[in-house]
């Protein structure tokens, strides 16, 4: 196992009628400016439950932040944050609102330059708006880690940042806010989490039994849970299940002491900046293609994958990470996410312009760092 | 799943050579009152780790604190932070260290009377002089929540209480420490941590795959690699993935919305308490016993845990049970733990005292509130 340290400060509050406690974990006389998205709140009844608990609070709104937040409309609230000396951002939402809502926390407070710095020079995050997170979607984990994931529109650029300080200092998780989500999002929110734990579990072994175990144990019940919340999204105890699984497969506890790998985050990033596919559709193409072309350097894990989720143990070591693959992509899609290039439009020539984007940056993929640009091809050439 | 609330701030600070990191942790210009246990840590060079790095630092130092540590030695502490105005606590040592350190951080700032409150009348904790950890010996979780379990010698009794207040600032585990531990006291920790485990786990079913699971991986983490710690106690890898498991045995993640039975350690104290048996051997006793007499209640989980943990698939369900029973107390004999009252010399006469000092409280013990008296001594004389 390697050294590691592990500090993971946030209050979850998780249940059923657990909404209307957001008014106990504000802080008391705070401007509070209320950070969403589309509008889907509005018709769910969430926006209702908060804005009841928050009747006594001096409250501002920031809505219509999209998914994959964009640069531009988390500075328009920056400036709101500035002029009205907001004090405390509560995001109600999912991982995009959240995402944006630690941005804007970061943003508003950095006195180093310009803002844009923070994603793509690791411009350090000195302090940050305090926040607090009424979750409306199971997918990214942000509800309970210090990462964010934000997008130029103007450069087609996506790019992520992560620090303590924007930890939210609550999340509020009721489950049955996935009874009025469409399928797609639940299949994206399985995915998501499942590819997060992927990232953490399936890279080269460095002896660590209980992250591989609990990896595991996610996995398995993403693979359980998931179906039944599609068969039924009024369930709860599934609902209930595949939200906590997907907290967990984000909140540092699965990565400590292990390598990471997040080659397929960043190639998917691409993805959604040239053609705007969803985060969890492009890990849904990208994965397969890494564990196809790494399957020598994860070998070991890829065969522990196959064997403890997916009880694969005939034939030889090619075969069985095929199987394993196979079996994977078979998930993928039995949640209704297609898992290659051309179901989704993308032409080759993209590939061509994603494998240029990598050549010019200096660093290389991958929990070795040996994935170059001429891999990330071959990893996209094989999801054609 | 129940609905809950999850909150763990603690620092961890994990790996080889990671003592000399103290001095970045404690507080400035703080007066530190070092507190440790019976000079183990002079001898395996811990002490002189600890003060090497706190060169630079005021410090005081209380040393003796024993076993199941006693509220007159605790008190004899809490004199000397009050006089010296100590204003923060490093623990270095086992949990019993730890325990003890917590009852002192909040007996010093608790002013609603005698202190002893806090244990016997659930007395809150409205404060307490934060406190820091080297930890020495996995075994109780203790560095990562803010449990404590003091004894009473004039009284015999050995009681418990809990408090975020409590929790530690940071905790530093060097996996290191566990070289030099004695058979005797990495087997104790092999067995604390499992049971820690099984009240958490082998309770009735509130449909929560995913706290199961977690649960699973850190018992088979502790089948696993215990063994191997005590084969060969310079295993680094085995001794971080036993030191990294029993943290994760008892830091409110797996019993986080699920049901708690905690009657194992109840009864536990009451042998230590009259025949100073160390708390891990008690549950070595207690625990087959629980199993059996609740063998009804607890039913689908104990079938769920003989069949996954042990591979248990053949019989009725009665048998599948006493398989499962037979495996536990294999296990715990297997690290060097006897499993019966005989073998540590209690007579029949103790379980009578004991029976005697629950009939007189009025609660009753197990996830269900459903444990008598009259349970509790048939749960002792199956372990006659």
């Amino acid at each position: 196992m390697y050294n590691f340290e592990y500090k993971n400060p946030v209050k979850i509050i998780f249940g059923k009628e657990t909404i209307s406690k957001v008014a106990a974990e504000v802080p008391k006389n705070a401007k509070i400016l209320l950070t969403y998205g589309g509008g889907s709140i509005m018709k769910n009844g969430v926006y209702e439950q908060v804005m009841n608990a928050l009747k006594e609070v001096e409250l501002s709104e920031f809505g219509g932040i999209e998914a994959n937040p964009h640069y531009e409309t988390c500075m328009k609230a920056v400036k709101i944050v500035k002029n009205e000396k907001v004090d405390f951002l509560l995001s109600v939402g999912g991982g995009s609102v959240l995402d944006a809502t630690k941005f804007i926390a970061a943003a508003a407070l950095y006195e180093n330059g310009d803002p844009w710095d923070i994603l793509v020079k690791r411009g350090k995050v000195e302090d940050a708006i305090p926040i607090g997170a009424v979750l409306t979607l199971p997918a990214t984990g942000s509800e309970m880690n210090g990462n964010s994931v934000i997008t130029r529109v103007s450069t087609l650029e996506k790019m992520a940042f992560s620090s303590p300080k924007v930890m939210p200092q609550f999340s509020i998780l009721d489950p049955q806010c996935v009874f009025t989500l469409p399928d797609k999002q639940v299949a994206n929110g399985i995915v998501d989490a499942f590819v997060h734990v992927m990232e953490q579990y399936l890279t080269f072994d460095v002896n660590s039994p209980l992250q591989d175990r609990f990896a595991e144990s996610i996995l398995t019940t993403l693979i359980e849970e998931g179906p039944k919340v599609l068969a039924d999204r009024k369930d709860y105890d599934a609902a209930a299940n595949f939200m906590w699984a997907a907290t967990m497969a984000l909140n540092g506890l699965i990565g400590a002491g292990v390598a990471q790998d997040w080659a397929t985050h960043s190639i998917g990033h691409e993805l959604t900046a040239f053609h705007g596919i969803d985060h969890a559709r492009t890990l849904a193409i990208v994965l397969p293609g890494v564990m196809n072309i790494k399957r020598e350097s994860k070998k070991e894990k890829i065969l522990q994958y196959g064997k403890r989720i997916w009880g694969i143990t005939e034939g030889t070591d090619n075969e069985k990470i095929d199987a394993a693959i196979a079996k994977t992509v078979e998930f993928f899609e039995s949640t209704g996410l297609p898992t290659t290039l051309p179901a989704y439009n993308v032409p080759e020539e993209s590939v061509t312009k994603i494998v240029a984007r990598f050549e010019k940056r200096f660093y290389k993929l991958g929990e070795k760092a040996d994935i170059d640009h001429r891999e990330i091809e071959q990893i996209l050439r094989d999801r054609l």
